[in-house]
């Protein structure tokens, strides 16, 4: 490669990010408590192609994933696209080994989309979706299960001051029907949604301009999106005002029933909420929708959403598939854990940094690496010979809050010197067989007993 | 949707692969290995973009690498391409961030990639590679770590018979310029990384008829790459061989280095092995150079496969960046796994079902899960109405290995019955507060003590 040889300039694509390892991982640690989580109720993990054919992924989502799609031909001709979620080819694996696969299925998938949005503040074109979902089930013990495993997980990342609001699509749509606006349903229930972004005279606005309702029926869908009260007296409200409609009635048993199971093992208020305003936007939910919110970061948005649906896969299938899940949205729960201070402060993948002293002691650094290894911790040796001062601020830069420092002096006297960093006092230690004075030692500073 | 909709066939991508639990749980388990051996020797995680510029992915591996990768215009008209390994975006990120980096920067990448290669048995159009590199030191005792962290690598997945087989392309190329033939010197080692599958024979014919080499200098290669004994022996024969020629000699002394560095943590052989016939076929290595072999299936060929280049990222930076680092094969390992039945006998998330034996009881259900969870066990609750015959199928298809009946009897008497699936015997734990009888039993019961 000769020098004058024109760089090329490394760089990223607008709306893509790389994620060094400060960033990577509280992100690996996230993914592994919900991996964890998940698993404690029996999800599996699955994995799907990024690349689809074209066909399978388009007219699936909305028209907006659709057109943000990446999509292009192969070297076979074929027109493929990049997924977009995780929801269309779990569809696609469903209805493809539905009998190999028997029922009910609970999956988990955990795996990188693309969209190709506008490019803004926040939104970002390649992302990690964390998705859980029970297929071919519908009894109401697993709407209950998924608002189980959404307050387990939340208390498992560390949260411990969140809600979980509860509302079911029979009721809205039923109510909607009793209204005289059931042709207008889905952007009425798009309006609903917005309420807590742009308030009930937004709303209200939104409903006779932009929807076309009258101002009485407006009335009476903000009337509804507004009530409060224990979750026991809205249920009570609620089973007034859909009395008749037959549906609507439905939605508000089958409400009862997920806050009676849910509260049997301690998943209530103020954990769980029924709120008459959560209507997620997406059309395909039936039943009960769920969506998450932190009390000390309301304004984030919801960080784990989901619901019941009644027929997965139409578009594959001429089977039934009923179900339930939802998707934890990492970046917005990483975000504000670091905003709230929750993320592990040490970014270290190992415990200890062994300091190169002496290149002729490397058989000992590496020695002492592997016994520290084989007592659970880990051990990383600095590879180099830089000065020591050099040694210490690569520790620091690294987050390393303990570094040995073994010379010729203690290998004669057969003592291990260990550094806290963070106060700088220096420790010594007996270098025997097993570290154990040591290792015990490391244990307590590092809060592992 | 109407049932005479035309359905769309439920289908993958030739060359791409579906994951279900059974191939997807061994994956997580494989991966969460390699994670934990890289972290104890303080590797950290990075991620990277799927989709690069194209111009940061041309160019970069080989012509065939630059033929088969997907790449198309997207929503901006960018030329962007999909990676198709992991070694051209670390080295684009570490030109981009050397400086807040630090050297030396130690990583792993356990990510996608993917080629768009002629379809055949065994290749894929879409796999996981899973990295690890420290990069920014020259220091041989790098070198020496990265065998180690094979070896840790491959007990800690349960191999106890395996090789890695040492090199240095120092060796090969300053022999090749003794032997006049450093002109031709990627032709000849691409031919001599042939010998384990096409045999001396072959080589030779190649060396002679593809290569264009005199007899006497295809023999001078064969009888080196046929060269065996004792790593000592060979050291020996092959400083005598190299004598006179620099590149050569400063080889040999490398592997020597690296051997008595492995062996001062028990690292040797038959375990680490040097082989002369070892080439690697990449290009960018220049010194030492590792394949790791399975002595129970070596015909899979080397699972675990790196070695050390002078500048990984010369196309993107002036900045030397000199480095080592090796990647685990994980599909050939899971391939080798499930042949030499390493792989987990059992394939499920929790470790119990609770069957339903009533849908009234549900909350009891739901509360004995909790304990369970509570107590290190994951655990299923049936949650569909189904009969309990059609439970047990489920248990039996999934791999469960106790199932959990409860009906009215046992809640009006406060006992649990476990059904062992093995043998099908059923045995009655008291219900108390912390399941404790219940629980030390499961634990003997599934090896969790």
């Amino acid at each position: 490669m000769s020098d004058t040889t024109p760089l090329i300039e490394p760089r990223v694509l607008k709306g893509f990010r790389d994620y060094p390892p400060e960033k990577m991982m509280p992100r690996e640690a996230l993914i592994e408590t919900a991996r964890r989580v998940y698993r404690s109720y029996g999800f599996a993990p699955i994995d799907t192609p990024a690349l689809e054919y074209y066909d399978v992924l388009a007219g699936k989502g909305s028209e907006e994933t659709d057109r943000q799609m990446y999509q292009f031909r192969d070297h076979g001709d074929r027109h493929v696209g990049l997924r977009f979620d995780l929801t269309v080819p779990l569809a696609r694996f469903v209805a493809q080994y539905a009998h190999e696969l028997g029922m009910p299925f609970k999956r988990y998938h955990i795996a990188t989309v693309w969209r190709g949005e506008k490019n803004q503040a926040g939104r970002y074109r390649e992302f990690m979706q964390c998705d859980f979902d029970t297929v071919g089930v519908r009894s109401l013990a697993s709407d209950a299960e998924m608002v189980l495993v959404v307050s387990d997980l939340m208390r498992a990342i560390g949260f411990e001051r969140f809600q979980i609001r509860l509302n079911n699509r029979k009721v809205l749509n039923g109510l909607l029907e009793k209204f005289g606006l059931r042709d207008r349903a889905a952007h009425v229930l798009r309006a609903v949604d917005k309420l807590p972004k742009i308030g009930a005279a937004g709303v209200r606005d939104e409903l006779l301009n932009v929807t076309g309702i009258s101002p009485t029926a407006a009335d009476n869908v903000l009337q509804l999106a507004q009530l409060h009260g224990s979750n026991e007296q809205m249920l009570t409200q609620l089973a007034a005002t859909c009395r008749g409609n037959e549906l609507a009635e439905t939605g508000v048993s089958e409400l009862q029933q997920v806050i009676a199971w849910s509260a049997a093992v301690g998943v209530q208020e103020p954990i769980l909420q029924l709120d008459v305003a959560i209507a997620r936007g997406l059309d395909y939910y039936t039943g009960t929708i769920i969506e998450t919110f932190l009390d000390d970061l309301p304004s984030i948005g919801s960080v784990c959403s989901g619901g019941r649906y009644d027929q997965l896969a139409e578009l594959f299938t001429r089977e039934q598939l009923p179900g339930v899940g939802a998707s934890l949205g990492l970046d917005r729960l990483l975000a504000a854990m670091e905003e709230l201070g929750l993320a592990p402060a040490t970014h270290t993948p190992a415990d200890v940094l062994i300091a190169q002293f002496d290149s002729g002691l490397i058989p000992q650094y590496f020695q002492i690496a592997r016994d520290l290894r084989r007592l659970g911790f880990g051990a990383e040796v600095f590879t180099d010979a830089r000065k020591i001062g050099q040694q210490f601020k690569y520790a620091d830069r690294r987050g390393y809050r303990a570094v040995i420092v073994v010379g010729a002096d203690e290998v004669a006297s057969r003592k291990i010197q260990v550094k806290w960093m963070a106060d700088g006092k220096q420790l010594e230690f007996p270098w025997d067989e097993n570290l154990s004075e040591m290792a015990s030692w490391l244990r307590k500073q590092l809060n592992r007993e």
